[in-house]
C-alpha cells in the first residue's frame, strides 16, 4: 500500500493505518489498527502520539471498534465500553477526552437506525479529522507574523506532522516560516525520555530541508545565555481557562528559562487542546509514566536495575511565564483569562496579531 | 589484583591503576595506566573524569611517563612533551592544569640527579593526591552544617569518589550528612549526554544506601515547583575569582530554577577548582565535545545519521545565582569577589557556617 509522506496516520476504506513512531527515524513502518486493543496499545506505547493526533486516531478507532456490530444492544454496549477504555489510554492531553465526547454526542443524540448511525459516527471521525488539519494551517497563519526572517527557533517535544493531522502546532509555525522567509534556524531539544526531539523533530526537520541543531535539553539554557536563540515555540497537551499550559516534561524549565534571559516564550495550539473545565494548571492530572523509561534507553540498560526513577510525562507552565498562545482561533496574549473567555464568546473570529 | 571500593583510581608499587566509568554501573572493570596514550585515552573518554581526580591522574600519568627514562636530556625533553599533551587531554577542568604546573615546578627548582628528582616528582603526585582526599573531608564538614534531618536533595552529573580522590565534592557533603543524620533524599539528574547521575551517582548512592531517585534532567524545574527540592549541591570544574562557575551542562538550568523557586544552590568544590586568573565565566573555555554523544546513548542511535548535533560539555553558572560556595577551606557567601580574595590571603585559616 502507498502512504502519505509528511502524514502520521491514513483513513482509506475504512481501514486505519499509523507510521510506528517508536520506529522512527530508523525506521519507517505504517501499522494496521485490527482491533481496540491495537489502538489502546499504540496510544499507550506512543507509537501514536501528539495531542491533536490522538483526538483523531481515537474517534476513528472507537468507529472501528464498533463499526461491525449488528445489533443495536450489542453497538451501544461496546460503543460506551470501547469509550471508556479509550478515555484512559492517556491522562493529560485533553483532545482524547473531548473527541470521544463528540463521538458520545452523535449516538446519544441519533435515534436513526445503525446503519446509519455508523455513517454519521464515521462522518464525525472524519470532520475532527478535517477540523484538526484546517487548525494546523489557522495557527500557522496565527503564528508566522511573529517569526521574522533569519531567526533562530528553539523547540521541545515534536509538535510537526507526527503530532497532528495537519502541518503541527509550534512546528506547523515553523514550517510556514521556512516556507515563507527561507532562512531559518531550529535547535531541537532532543527531549528525555522518550527523545521526541532527537528522534521525531529533527527527522521532520531533515525532510523539510529545515537547517538546525539537536541538543540535550539541559543545554537549553546555556544557549540563550549566549544569545543563540530568539523565540521560543512549544506545543500543548491542555490549556486551562487561565491560560496555564500542560506539556511535555521539560517545557517549564525552558519557560523559566526564556523569562530570565527575556526571550519570547511561545504556545501553539489548537482551541482543542483547551480544557475551559479548569483554571489552574496544578489541577489537570500529571501523567506518571513508567521508570523504565527513564532506566533504558531505546531498550538499553543506564543505570543499575535497583535503582528507582521518577518519570512525570508533562509539567505545567503557568501562564505568566508565557508570552502569548498562538490558537486556530487567534493569538491570545496576556491577560490571558479574559481574552481566552472573549476567544469563547466569539469562537468564529480570527484574531491576527498586529505586528511581528 | 584486590583493589579498594569506594574508590576510583589506585596507586601501588609503581603501578596506576583506574575504574572504567565509561563500563559503570553494568561493569566494574579496574584498568591499568601502561603509557601515556592510554593515560589521555582515559581522559578523553572520560573512562575516568571529574576536576579534582583528573588533576590527581594526571599528576601520576605524567609521573609513569617519565620513570624509566635514564638520560636526563631526554627525561627534561619528555617530561615537557607529556607534560603539554596531558594538558591538552581536556580544556575546563583547572585542576588538570594546576596540577601538572606544580609537578613542572618540582623538575624547574631541582637540580638534584635523575633518581632524587623521579623521586621528588613521586612525591608531590602522591602530596597532590593526599590533598584532595584531605581537601573532600574539609568540604564535607564545612558543608554539613547546611543540611538538615529529612532534606531532599538534589544533585546533578556526579561529584563523589567517581569523581574525586576522596569521597567527593557534593556528594561528599550528602554523604556527610547521610552519616550524620540518616534521613535525606537525594534526587539524581540523570545528566545527559553521558548520564553520570543516572550511571555514575545513582550507583554511588546505591553502594551508600541512600535513598534517592534518578529523573531526567528536565524534570528538575517541575519537582522544585512541586515542593519537593530542599537544596541544590552540585560540583564545579573551574571557578573565577568572581565566583562564576563552569560545571556540568545543565548546571546552569538548575540554578535559573532555583533562583525562581528561592532554593538554596550550593557549589562544592575545592580550593584546586579555582581560577584566579579568570575573573569572569564567560573567559572560561567550555569543552566541545562530539555530536555522536547527543547522537547515541550508549552506542545505540537515537537521531537519524544525518541530524547535527550541538554539544557543549559545560555551561556557566553566574554567582548571582549561587548562594555559597563550600570549599575545603571554609564557606564562601556573597559577595564572592571579596570573600575570595580573604580566601586567598589567608590559606590556612577555614571558615565555617555560622548555622543550618
Amino acid at each position: 500500500m502507498k502512504f502519505p509522506s509528511s502524514q502520521s496516520i491514513y483513513f482509506k476504506n475504512k481501514r486505519l493505518f499509523y507510521l510506528n513512531q517508536k520506529l522512527l527515524p530508523q525506521k519507517e513502518v505504517w501499522e494496521e489498527v485490527r482491533s481496540l486493543a491495537s489502538a489502546i496499545r499504540a496510544i499507550k506505547e506512543l507509537r501514536i502520539r501528539g495531542a491533536p493526533l490522538i483526538g483523531v486516531f481515537a474517534a476513528y478507532s472507537l468507529y472501528l471498534a464498533v463499526k461491525d456490530i449488528s445489533l443495536k444492544k450489542e453497538f451501544l454496549h461496546q460503543f460506551k465500553k470501547a469509550g471508556e477504555i479509550l478515555s484512559r489510554s492517556r491522562p493529560t492531553a485533553v483532545n482524547l477526552f473531548f473527541s470521544l465526547k463528540r463521538m458520545q454526542k452523535v449516538v446519544e443524540n441519533n435515534k436513526l437506525p445503525l446503519v446509519k448511525l455508523k455513517n454519521a459516527l464515521l462522518k464525525e471521525a472524519k470532520k475532527i479529522h478535517r477540523e484538526e488539519v484546517i487548525a494546523s494551517q489557522r495557527m500557522a497563519e496565527v503564528g508566522l507574523p511573529l517569526i521574522k526572517k533569519g531567526d533562530r527557533l528553539l523547540t521541545h517535544c515534536n509538535t510537526g506532522f507526527l503530532a497532528t493531522a495537519g502541518e503541527g502546532t509550534a512546528l506547523g509555525v515553523i514550517y510556514a516560516a521556512k516556507k515563507a522567509y527561507k532562512d531559518i534556524f531550529v535547535y531541537a531539544d532532543e527531549t528525555r525520555p522518550l527523545l521526541q526531539g532527537g528522534r521525531l523533530t529533527s527527522w521532520e526537520l531533515l525532510k523539510k530541508k529545515i537547517k538546525h541543531k539537536v541538543i540535550v535539553d539541559a543545554a537549553a539554557a546555556f544557549i540563550m545565555q549566549k544569545g543563540l536563540v530568539d523565540k521560543i515555540l512549544v506545543g500543548a497537551d491542555r490549556i486551562t481557562s487561565s491560560g496555564d499550559v500542560a506539556n511535555k516534561i521539560g517545557t517549564y524549565s525552558l519557560a523559566l528559562a526564556a523569562h530570565y534571559h527575556k526571550i519570547p516564550f511561545y504556545v501553539v495550539a489548537p482551541v482543542s487542546s483547551f480544557d475551559f473545565s479548569l483554571r489552574k494548571g496544578e489541577d489537570i492530572e500529571i501523567e506518571m509514566r513508567s521508570e523504565d523509561e527513564v532506566k533504558k534507553v531505546r531498550g538499553k540498560a543506564i543505570t543499575h536495575y535497583k535503582v528507582c526513577a521518577y518519570n512525570p510525562a508533562f509539567d505545567i507552565t503557568p501562564h505568566k511565564l508565557i508570552t502569548a498562545i498562538i490558537t486556530d482561533k487567534g493569538l491570545l496574549q496576556p491577560p490571558f483569562e479574559r481574552n481566552i473567555q472573549n476567544l469563547l464568546k466569539d469562537e468564529n473570529k480570527i484574531f491576527f496579531p498586529a505586528n511581528k
